[in-house]
């Protein structure tokens, strides 16, 4: 193993925040990264070696991003397991994880029964496509149910609520395609595991209690307020579905904890994900670093948490889509212990995720309302 | 107060490995960087803006560099004061800290004579150009002393110790030029303080103590292994010289603890300093985030530690000039709380500064110890 100048150079399909908070990572390491990204001058570019204006699933683009990488990786589900497959081939880049996995994980009816079969609890599901087959599929599940599009959703777009025979038609309608649906589950709290799987090793971040509003992540909390018992069956369960997945770097995992303390997986996200933000502060190695370890090569460092540590989402609070500016964040710089992290996006609408967040401390209640003072604080307007 | 994208411009003059962290630090807050360097793809270009190629006194540079900035500052003393004077005036951008600091700090006797006066307290010293004049001072000061040039040392380049008369007439031959002259300090140990000031407060970080070998910075330990008493005297000595100083930044203040337990001054950096780079792990607030924090406007960050930590220099091994290659790094990346920082320079030379390591820890010797094993364990080869 060595260091050179330049460094190993990352392609990583989409910039977006994920992409700049792997960028500012990336340095340390002597890593380089290249995004590519349809947005002009998109939140990665002003931290990484260079962009590539183009889609996700263009093909010239990714070819570009692959000669360019020595390793190919992605930040954003949009990716196409397709393209990357065939560049990686004509190109000879490895890509990790492996596009196998997003395609899994891109269909949610995939990605639940390759875990149902591999023994990992998930809600009882069935697919669906028709009024007829929802009916049939509540009859046996029982209202409240949760109907999700197989493909393309996420931040809770793609999922509808069915809380009675009434609701049916009109459900599926609004997904308008194929479809799952799922048993709504009685949750006593949603929790989250960064998992990751390096060469020849895996491991899991401490447990992250994810609080959501309108199935939007709002805040996380690090250790989880949930009992050492509930934290390790969590950890467990995320073990699991690291088994099941395939090629190196990490994965978003979202836990549901039931009302009766048992842990069901609700989603994967095969890259750095939002509940894994606090890791950046909280822990010796952040989710980020820990990724672009694993895709390089390099071991994995240690998932060790360094202080109890929460963070809390700045989301777009405005009707009309404009330029983006957040008033309110002098109280943020003046609070000790707590930093920001501003994703440099251009234009602000409605529950955009704009920045976040983080706060160090001793305990998780008084962290969580001093921290929420202070988002709640900030107010974008023109 | 507000957030934007894109945020502020910071323009640095130089971009070296200060620049890159600066760099690495800057993309939370919303800041971009710019800097202005000699050497095409310097350590900092990967993760900033955009790179002026130019001479640290290249006016043209420097106004460009002025242009493209909302405030210009500096990571290196060889920026030219007169012109970022100049250029701040031809296009109102602020310059901080003050280029007249900088200009004060570049000439170590005028630097010496103005802290002094201030009443900060420094080793004796009389200003010297000839042979005779340095015979006389050293009858005064006794045998043996440090012989410095007034102008361009750094790292050791431009001291030269005399241990008696016939030393002399070499020495002054070696300096070549305007030198002053200093009692040669019986220290215990050397000390450093990052101090910060800000808009209309100054703090001071955690007293470092400093490991010097051929005059070079090889490792760093915070908190100082000293008495509670010499920390405290510590920081009250660079809390006055921070008075003596104008302008926003941070200031690396060198410091000899004597073998009677005295604080005196020994140099002053007006910019991020090598002995302030465990911040980054070590503090809440790293000296990179202070610094930018402080010429932006924004409030100061805590400087409170988080937890003991070691840092040592990865210095060039090499006899001659060659492209840069590390070997022994796995060993590094596989210990758990260590933490690489790479600065992605092209070619390697003896003691040239090509990284540094990090460890946060319990307890300083057994940290000191293990970091030391690490590097020694790293080595530069074809």
């Amino acid at each position: 193993m060595t260091r050179t100048s330049p460094g190993p150079t990352v392609g990583v399909v989409g910039g977006g925040q994920l992409g700049r908070m792997l960028g500012e990572a990336a340095a340390p390491l002597g890593v380089e990264v290249v995004v590519a990204d349809p947005t002009p001058d998109c939140p990665a570019t002003p931290v990484v070696r260079d962009q590539l204006v183009g889609g996700f699933e263009d093909e010239a683009t990714i070819r570009e991003l692959a000669e360019r990488a020595d390793v190919l990786t992605f930040e954003i589900e949009l990716a196409d397991p397709d393209v990357m497959e065939r560049v990686a081939a004509e190109t000879d880049t490895p890509v990790h994880p492996d596009p196998e996995t997003l395609r899994t994980i891109q269909d949610k009816l995939v990605q639940k029964r390759r875990l149902a079969d591999a023994g990992v609890p998930v809600p009882d599901f069935r697919a669906v496509e028709t009024a007829d087959d929802l009916r049939e599929a509540c009859a046996e599940l029982g209202y409240p149910v949760m109907l999700k599009a197989r493909t393309g959703g996420y931040d809770g777009r793609g999922n509808v609520p069915v809380s009675g025979p009434d609701g049916v038609a009109a459900a599926i309608e609004d997904i308008a395609g194929p479809a799952m649906v799922e048993e709504m589950v009685d949750f006593e709290r949603e929790l989250a595991v960064m998992g990751c799987r390096g060469g020849d090793e895996r491991d899991t971040f401490p447990v992250t209690e994810t609080i959501h509003r309108e199935e939007i992540l709002r805040e996380s909390v690090a250790p989880a307020r949930a009992s050492e018992a509930v934290r390790e069956q969590a950890r467990e369960v995320a073990g699991d579905v690291l088994d099941v997945m395939d090629g190196r770097g990490v994965f978003g995992i979202e836990l549901f904890q039931t009302s009766d303390d048992r842990i069901l997986l609700n989603e994967i996200a095969p890259r750095p994900h939002n509940s894994g933000h606090w890791t950046i502060e909280g822990c010796h190695t952040s989710q980020f670093e820990q990724h672009l370890r694993a895709v390089t090569g390099l071991p994995l460092g240690t998932t060790e948490i360094r202080d109890p540590t929460v963070s809390a989402n700045i989301l777009g609070d405005v009707d009309e889509r404009q330029e983006a500016t957040l008033y309110g964040d002098e109280t943020v710089f003046a609070t000790d212990r707590v930093h920001m992290h501003w994703y440099g996006k251009h234009e602000v609408y409605e529950l955009r995720k704009m920045g976040h967040l983080t706060m160090t401390g001793e305990e998780s209640d008084a962290l969580l309302a001093a921290l929420r003072e202070l988002r709640d604080g900030l107010t974008f307007r023109e």
